[in-house]
């Protein structure tokens, strides 16, 4: 859009020379805050360090604080061939369009093997079996190899429909710059976080990456962290009833 | 408007090159949903190959997901002497004014013969029938030739009324631009995707281009459609209450 | 306002060349469309010929159909010494400001002989009296000469009060330029489109200028206009609901 | 802010030249209307002539209407050592901001001697004496004389608070050009407007400057005067609760 | 975000030149007024010369009175090692960024040695016990020093959530510039003006800096204190409601 410097920077920190053409995990609080849990999980549980963060004037007036220290509320953990992004608020349009540019950008600049983000969508069977039965991760991708590969890590293929804000612009922003994208769908609860949707997207990063996480951990704490998270819950379905949702609209192919 | 390059940009395929003259029919979601129906049949019926997209920093920020692919939501379809613009989101204020300028150019570089919208209008007689009664198509153009064949082609002269936002700034730009432009407005549901209207507008350009459109799977369908189509359904009933509705004022002649 | 070209131009036709230092008559529909049924039914009685436009990007986004042709919302008919500006659309507050500075430029380089604007103004009496009563016309005049006429010519004055939106910016811009303006409110429905009222404020112009129109056509058909232009009047009392109110606030004179 | 010309401007007519380094009352349609009011009072009962006007885009669209003849709605009368500044529309932000610099520039530019300003303040004691209580004036001034002459000329000191709007703006924009501005809050009915409150403020100006005001006829034309003003009243209403609220919250000295 | 001028401006008067390498406390106006109360007692209980106030077009349209005579609603006091800013009105967004970066350079060209921010933030403990329990005091900071010494001064760690607003931005700036930065957040009343709780950040102060402030006095005068801040209360609530909510989200450290 505009032709200057873009509004949104992405810093970084010395660590960051470490990666060596990373797939980007990217995880932005929407439905069920499936991307932010399970990008939180990842960084936690493989121990990455923080090596840049998101700095913008269009992000809200906030810090996020850890231990009493004041945190950057989009940042970018990673080393050798993984980086992943987290975010801690709801994005909304404007930084949603800069933000997914920046960010493929950043992943062409840093000759990233992928970019795949993880969010949830919401389902009547998630809520029916009240979380008992193992969600479905669908899979969206601007590439024709990722798009043959969906069954094979236990995904499966998103049929029709519409995909709204920072996911929709990072497909666009990925193809134009020849980056492969991969969007996980989580089927999710729409009013609560939801970890055990995390968990089975993160099960499908398993067989995608050269990764191992274990994700009992993740079932286990997530009453505490369904808990911990409803003040982030209750800013994202804001953000989320003022954007255009997530329904499939699709006549033909 | 702005003399600047303009906000929104028509970009081709390859394929592109292959038209000739087209007439350029134009399915955008209003009333009844009936331009996106009876564009979406002709496309899917007719085999017509994508030749280009919409591209603007208006649109928002969505993809429309088909077969696990993105895909921009107003896509360009054709061959021959027939082009079809597809639109599968609702398209408000400021895009509408820089999508129909942008249109109608194309079309005057494309050396087209004609611009031909199809949309709804709300009718009393086709909910008092329950959709039994086959809609009247009423017709608006700029052109003395089309005007005196609109019997002819099976429509009906639309006497004094409003039409308003894409369609109406496509009359106005083809009118500019010395294009040919015919409205046709098929009695339509208020309330639900009415693929019946979108039936009755294909028989009328059955008899205006040279083409032999069967409808029937499309009436048989109808009920698929409807229920595939609600998520638009209700976007697009959101978008036309911010617009002015196209009620009859006229006094005079 | 700005210094460069006004986002309104009106355009003309050939015909325009014929006007001959005319009187210029607005209706614009504010209170009971009194000045769009009476500048409309000037129009279809002397069979004026239509002279041009308003062209702007202010216009909302619409075209009027007359007969299966699109028409401009806002037009320009006349002939000889007589010019009438008819809008068949509410005009808002950007659009009532560079209207009203555009029309007073054109009648001064038509070297026109005055503005005459036609309106509403809530009567509580033409309600009681279930619209029997024939209304009073109110005249509001920049022109000292014009003043001292308003009884000979069967008006009255209007004492104290506020006029709103392009009517008043009429006021102002021909004060300006120089040229007389004269503004008839003629009591009237609030809630209706007043055919009586406007009978009532022709009566008065018959008496003003050198014209004599016979209102008995106006008044049969009264009923017919209300229901044809029920679409209009719901637009227009939204249009009005935000704008300053008529009512007097004077303290002193 | 902007550097260039102010989008208000003070258009002066002839018999401004008459001015002699004038006290400069201003009366504002606020809480009570009592500005207006007692600028008004003091126009018609001294007979000063009208000497300019505030020119400005940022005005609403409207003329005030005094016996047939269009007139603009901020005016400015007065005569030797007296000006007198009344609006008959309420003042909004933006143009609060920018009306206050050039009045307070027009008044360096004529060497006033002090700008007074008059409105009302919300009283419990006003409403619960039902009007009956003759009202406290309070003071608030930037000049240490005037500061120390409260008492002498009939007002109180106005201990701590919050003063909003066109007021506060006069007073910043007097105080950074060096001229004294004493303001005059009279206690009064937040619902009606309160000719007795301006009356009181009218009080506190005679012995402030060399004249002589007869309040007897405003407070005998109370009751008509509130008739009258009713309409400018809901405006003014409407206006203020857009408004910071003038209510005391000072903690310390 | 703009590189010219800030539209913020801090303006001297002469005793501002008698600061050395000050400490600087603000008190803006959050939950429970905590800022405000606490910095202006500091002021007026030591006695602190105004040496300074902002000037800004983003400021709201106010004067605060104190005595009959207005002053600039946001002020700095200050001599020798201790500055202290006091703001009397709420801070919304856009001046929440400007006022935040300018009161950071500030410190820096001041040399000082520190900022310190003091609010408050919700507690159910608080309400439960009536007000008479201590209200805990829970700090932030980009300085590890100071983190260090948290419980040293009396104050509790932050664990994890979002802080919002001015302080936030004062977080940031301060950290972009090499400035330590203490957040002292008091547990409070969210709906009434909380002397206790500023007290208790009073009670961290002493011990951080050399000062040795009685805070008996703003116990025993709480409850005028309540009702003199009604007014200020009321908007800053208002203000609160159109910003981030202060709850904790962190899910990993």
């Amino acid at each position: 859009m505009s032709k200057g410097r873009s509004p949104v920077q992405i810093r970084e920190l010395e660590a960051s020379a470490k990666l060596s053409r990373p797939s980007v995990i990217v995880g932005i609080p929407e439905m069920g805050l499936v991307g932010t849990i399970a990008a939180s999980y990842l960084v936690e549980h493989l121990g990455l360090p923080e090596i840049g963060y998101v700095d913008s004037d269009l992000l809200p007036q906030v810090v996020v604080v850890h231990d009493s220290e004041p945190k950057e509320p989009i940042r970018i953990f990673g080393k050798g061939t993984l980086a992943v992004v987290v975010s801690e608020i709801p994005v909304t349009a404007r930084l949603s369009y800069e933000l997914a540019s920046e960010l493929a950008k950043w992943t062409k600049a840093k000759q990233g093997k992928m970019v795949v983000g993880i969010t949830g969508i919401p389902s009547e069977d998630r809520v029916e079996s009240a979380g008992n039965k193992t969600p479905i991760v669908l899979a969206v991708t601007n590439d024709e190899n990722l798009r043959r590969s969906i069954k094979a890590i236990g995904a499966e293929p998103f049929e029709h429909g519409i995909i709204a804000s920072t996911y929709a612009m990072l497909l666009k922003r990925c193809a134009s710059l020849g980056i492969p994208n991969l969007l996980l769908l989580a089927e999710s609860f729409a009013e609560f976080p939801d970890p055990g949707a995390a968990a089975a997207a993160l099960q499908v990063l398993n067989k995608l990456l050269p990764i191992a996480v274990d994700v009992k951990p993740l079932l286990d704490g997530a009453e505490e962290i369904r808990l911990s998270l409803r003040g982030l819950m209750s800013q994202t379905q804001q953000a989320i009833q003022q954007q255009v949702t997530q329904t499939p609209p699709g006549v033909y192919h």
